[in-house]
């Protein structure tokens, strides 16, 4: 068996973390880590440089590449090749010695990282999923002419990469994407207005980074994911379905063209997806407890709240009229959730920004880089702009 | 896409009706029934046949047969051939145009036609476990050699088949079975002790036969399932579980090596167990309505009580100490059940009657037809015996 190289882009994040120690516990598996690329942690970066040692890791700018310098040096360790910037996560992504690409970026910083690597013909283990909701078209194009495999490391997609397994695509009648419903599933409409942040970071199930827990509260998060299952697998937004289910058990289904509906279930740790991504097509024994079904013993399943929860409406609107739209409403989504996470705006106005922001977009066809980041970069002027009058 | 010549052991039986449904509802694939089997229920068999119009038909016995022949005369349907007896079953399950035979009579007197059918390499969609039950090695080695498929009916073992498609067997840790804990889950033993036929015949979520629906009180038939998942699978005793969930939606689940749980779910209905059997590896859009699981809203997951339900213990030991101690095991619990309906004994003496002639039984290798035929014989005595002491 050869050692297989992996790059990990977003190495200080709740996935990168993760990624790491799916590593060090896979015994079965050779895996050597060959690239890193962080944002500002440059203290826990030194630690991962520290123990896994890769041939080239990447920071934001100049000034943390030279904080990174001192501390490893301090502590003795190799300096590994330091680049900076977009084109230093580039460079991590696109590594010669990388066969897989971990993309757990957060945001949109992903999207060109993540392109160039499927475009270098790298496995990708896509964790960040709002680089497909960007630019799906072109995402899934470059693999297809590549012949990159994208993997989903988000559970629920993950759970139904499981399912699809020994399928066939025709036979396949819908897929049904399960949603924990976040901390206001059971809070009427004037709790979620008054909703402060910290109330918005208590997630029922998962433990993730800020943004994505956010957007499980607004169920923006479902909405993302909902457009990602359709880059990912090519159902069209009536075949996607979306069941609430506040265990997190069940991460995902499909329902077949004869009824049957098959589902992947498991405990809610990040690191049984990542490890399926790393060592697809195989399987390896994993260290973490088994799912004790007899333990959970009761396990729920509601329709989602489309008034109380309107970013999924956007979402399948934005799926639905393609084109630029998913990258503008995206944007927006990221804006209001950082003005919300700075207790500028409330909860439920999160989903108003975003939809006037899509109101006032002028879709164009999703074809190149610079259409998708224009779409981004004026969304969020536009979402600034509503925000800031919000504000006053 | 040629038409597949379907023969149906038990026709008129639970599974046998809803088999005929399913080809009736199939018009997207081309079946025709080329024989039938059934017991003593002539006017429905007549039915059937002037119906499906069969080549063969077989019935219990020449008298039966005469009675058949005559009411076909009456409604002036074409006679089909008519044979009688275990060798008619047997001509009916070797018939030269069937490809696909549905075992689904009760019993051990599905055995040697099964056996058979397998043995002329034709496809078996098996409802009839106590067969496997009895002779496991002889009908797996007889599929082998002749490369039969053998498809499970079973709703758990049909989930199981579905859940294992993609999977590799080195890659699964363990199957996982879900009884529905039967009428008597909530009940203490002394209510099981004097539980009615009618109370044992109130089965929570499926509908089906005497014989199953007794096993299904008793949890023996729970028992009965994971030998045949044994010999279906090739997992051992210690690698097959059983979870009860009262509401029957998972069938049934397997357990990756890496955590992973796969489950298959479905409405209660056996039809589309059948027809996944009649059209696999193809699946066909089927009629029946979808799985609703926010209408459900809730399933249930509990460890199995060993001690109120001892027949899963005596399974596990039957399978553990082999040979043709599942088949005596079998025996032993027809008889105890037909004593059961017939009010000779109660419903907690069906174990006890079982674990007595398990104990006297003398285990030989399930090597041939005679060895296990004789097994059954004289369980079947041995339980009688132990019957008769009880009811005097």
């Amino acid at each position: 068996m050869n050692t297989a190289g992996i790059a990990i882009l977003g190495s200080t994040g709740s996935i990168g973390c993760n990624t790491l120690r799916v590593i060090e516990s896979l015994t079965s598996a050779r895996m050597r880590v060959v690239g890193l690329a962080a944002g500002t942690n440059v203290a826990l970066l030194a630690d991962q440089i520290a123990t896994h040692l890769p041939e080239m890791v990447s920071v934001e700018n100049e000034e943390l590449a030279h904080e990174l310098r001192a501390k490893l040096f301090e502590r003795d360790v190799d300096l590994p090749r330091i680049v900076t910037g977009e084109a230093g996560l580039v460079e991590v992504a696109t590594h010669s010695e990388a066969d897989c690409v971990v993309s757990a970026t957060v945001g949109a910083v992903g999207f060109l990282p993540t392109l160039r690597a499927l475009e270098a013909g790298k496995r990708v283990a896509l964790a960040n999923k709002e680089t497909l909701v960007m630019a799906g078209e072109m995402m899934t194009r470059a693999a297809q002419q590549s012949g990159a495999e994208l993997l989903p490391i988000d559970s629920e997609h993950n759970a139904l990469h499981q399912c699809l397994r020994g399928e066939r695509r025709e036979e396949v009648r819908r897929i049904i994407l399960t949603a924990s419903g976040g901390p206001f599933r059971t809070k009427d409409i004037a709790e979620m207005q008054r909703a402060s942040v910290s109330e918005a970071m208590r997630h029922p199930t998962w433990n993730m980074g800020a943004k994505i827990t956010i957007d499980s509260a607004t169920l923006m998060n479902k909405g993302l994911e909902v457009i990602e299952a359709h880059w990912l697998f090519g159902f069209g937004p009536d075949e996607i379905d979306i069941v609430v289910h506040p265990e997190s058990v069940v991460h995902s289904m499909i329902e077949m063209v004869d009824g049957s509906v098959i589902a992947q279930l498991g405990i809610t740790d990040m690191r049984h997806a990542i490890q399926y991504a790393l060592t697809y097509p195989e399987r390896h024994t994993c260290q973490l407890p088994p799912l004790d079904l007899t333990a959970i013993s009761n396990l729920h399943f509601e329709a989602p709240d489309l008034d109380r929860f309107p970013c999924i409406r956007l979402a399948y609107r934005a799926l639905t009229e393609g084109g630029t739209l998913p990258a503008a409403m995206n944007a927006a989504n990221e804006e209001a959730v950082s003005a919300f996470i700075e207790q500028r705006i409330s909860l439920t106005e999160i989903p108003q920004v975003v939809e006037t922001v899509m109101n006032n977009h002028v879709i164009q066809p999703a074809s190149s880089i610079e259409t998708i980041l224009d779409a981004d970069y004026h969304a969020r002027l536009s979402a600034n702009e509503v925000i800031g009058a919000i504000c006053v």
